[in-house]
């Protein structure tokens, strides 16, 4: 099930060694820790421990906030299976150097998220579609089922069941990457594919980055009995641990009694910006592109009415001033021709107005 | 020369776009960007803008601090070339994934940093040393040549010079890991090998976390042209960037005019550490073990006099409340018994000379 690089990880001394090094009355020589006396004093805010180096899994008090927000969602994660990451791209990273080896086939969503492809091919990965395909030799799939990127779409109970389903049958990891979860503009039902796949194989992965701050860098992890010490230990020599002062000011912010109405006026905030959207793109693109209004998240999905290549109008839209995504790079095959995908969350409305009416131009004059 | 891996790296359309969005007056459809408005407003000292999405490469204002602080040293480092790091550990896995694939001979010391050897093996490295080896059809070569781990040994000034010749005329890649540069107890001519490499290959990598704090996880290489490029496309494929206001932190503590004097504090403090340490080690390691005074750096390496596998007496001192790292472990090749890694920087001289105390009645015990 796993890639043969798996064979040669170790668990480390270093990391056995610090399990223990915490014990009252230890004296170590063992890592390479500074001084907690050498430690700069920066801000009151910031208790110098946190400074010091951490454990690969991250702090233990975020841990055990993010796990009870995964239990009220029913994923089976308690504290010592959830980990911290440096964004979840990262967390893309650790499974696919856990299960991807060169000639190893990932099913995934056709399209689907570009930079999960991108580093599923980086280790060699081939591709299958998720939703077609006989699973029973594939080790892994890949999936964004909540308001996926690039499509926005939501997968019904039906598809989740079945899909949990077919997982369990055939062994099939599921690497399910959740990041818009919270960023729900109308009813859907959501419950996690992994909170269906008692005693399979599973990875779920949560953000900090479109509730919080991207800049922060950090996400979450939980897994499986079998996957978890593994992707800490691959973790640990990727970069050691997350950044402490990250990890305290993430608990602090979804600890906080106002983390709630917060999210609540992020959804509201992002709602009206889609519904603007919606209705800037009803103006303008009424002829020249279909799309269905995503329920959540940040990206609407067009497919062109005569499907022209979107990459051959980059250059001209950039000139005029107005970035787009050419849908065509989110094919894990042959380019999607006639796609493009719009995130609605980053611009003004009157800056979507006059982006999406130059877009619209720069696309009748070429179709 | 690279891993085959980089053959399927393209680089990333979004990455592409992403540079020419900070243009005045685009609107940007293309990102999944978080409005910056819904950026909370953390702390009065953090600039929302901070707390967006950033660049791989890192924030241009610390890429400049840490070019000139590279330049000061001879090192070919425009700040173009210059990229932050989510911590050393992660130049190692982003070094291993531009050049290892399984069988790839990487030169290392013998012996040397045990992470590093954990992330090369892990790639499929197998590993040749450094000081004997021909090194005609060896791509890579790892070396900590300032006040080394485990070693604490300062490369001359001749064996440098040797080393950035054949290089040179070898065409291996030199990936230079600098992270005690700073921590000089005494006199040591210390010109990194890479500033004698001029129009050759080569990855220097220097820490904040031993002159400033590892829990903010930070740090930096600067490397050739020709390998510059791949190392952020493979940066941003493992965790888009590091965090942003770990950056700030440390771009305002390292040009802040007190630094000098904070690295002087510290290495005057270290230092008297390591002579606490080295008082502590003639009191009970006489006739136990021979070892040479470090000039630098964190650690004091002993050899035994009668070679026992150290790794045995670990649980025993674990038991009597003192930790330290078996020296078998940091062998690349067959484990070099009967020697240990001691860190001098972290415990206190009370528990230093208790910890010195009791790990050498163990040792008397077993021998």
């Amino acid at each position: 099930m796993f890639s043969q690089r798996i064979d040669g990880l170790r668990p480390s001394p270093i990391r056995s060694i610090l399990n223990v090094i915490e014990r009252p009355g230890m004296v170590s020589f063992a890592g390479g820790l500074p001084a907690t006396d050498a430690l700069p004093s920066w801000s009151g805010a910031v208790p110098p421990a946190l400074l010091q180096y951490g454990r690969s899994e991250g702090e233990p008090e975020l841990r055990a906030a993010v796990s009870d927000s995964l239990r009220a969602l029913g994923v089976d994660a308690p504290p010592e299976r959830v980990m911290i990451l440096s964004g979840s791209q990262q967390g893309i990273d650790l499974t696919a150097k856990l299960f991807v080896d060169p000639g190893t086939t990932v099913a995934v969503e056709y399209p689907t998220y570009l930079a999960a492809l991108q580093v599923l091919r980086f280790y060699g990965a081939e591709f299958a579609d998720i939703a077609t395909s006989a699973l029973e030799r594939v080790p892994l799939g890949y999936v964004v089922p909540t308001f996926a990127n690039p499509t926005g779409a939501c997968m019904s109970e039906t598809e989740r069941d079945r899909l949990a389903e077919t997982c369990l049958r055939t062994g099939t990891a599921v690497f399910e990457d959740d990041p818009y979860r919270e960023l729900a503009y109308e009813p859907c039902d959501r419950t996690p594919i992994v909170a269906r796949m008692v005693g399979g194989t599973w990875i779920y992965q949560g953000s900090f980055s479109k509730t919080f701050a991207p800049g922060l860098r950090l996400g979450y992890l939980a897994a499986s009995e079998d996957l978890f010490e593994h992707l800490v230990a691959i973790k640990q020599a990727t970069d050691l641990h997350s950044s402490r002062l990250s990890q305290r000011i993430v608990f602090d912010a979804i600890t906080d009694p106002g983390w709630p109405a917060r999210l609540a006026g992020l959804v509201s905030f992002y709602r009206s910006r889609r519904d603007a959207f919606e209705g800037s793109l009803r103006r303008h693109f009424d002829g020249l592109a279909t799309w269905d209004t995503p329920p959540g998240g940040l990206f609407y999905w067009l497919r062109l009415q005569r499907p022209i290549d979107t990459r051959t109008l980059l250059a001209d839209a950039i000139e005029n001033r107005v970035a787009f995504m050419p849908g065509e790079e989110f094919s894990p095959g042959q380019p999607d021709i006639g796609t493009m995908r719009l995130n609605f969350s980053h611009a003004s409305a009157d800056d979507t107005e006059r982006g999406l009416r130059t877009l619209a131009r720069i696309l009748a004059r070429a179709s």
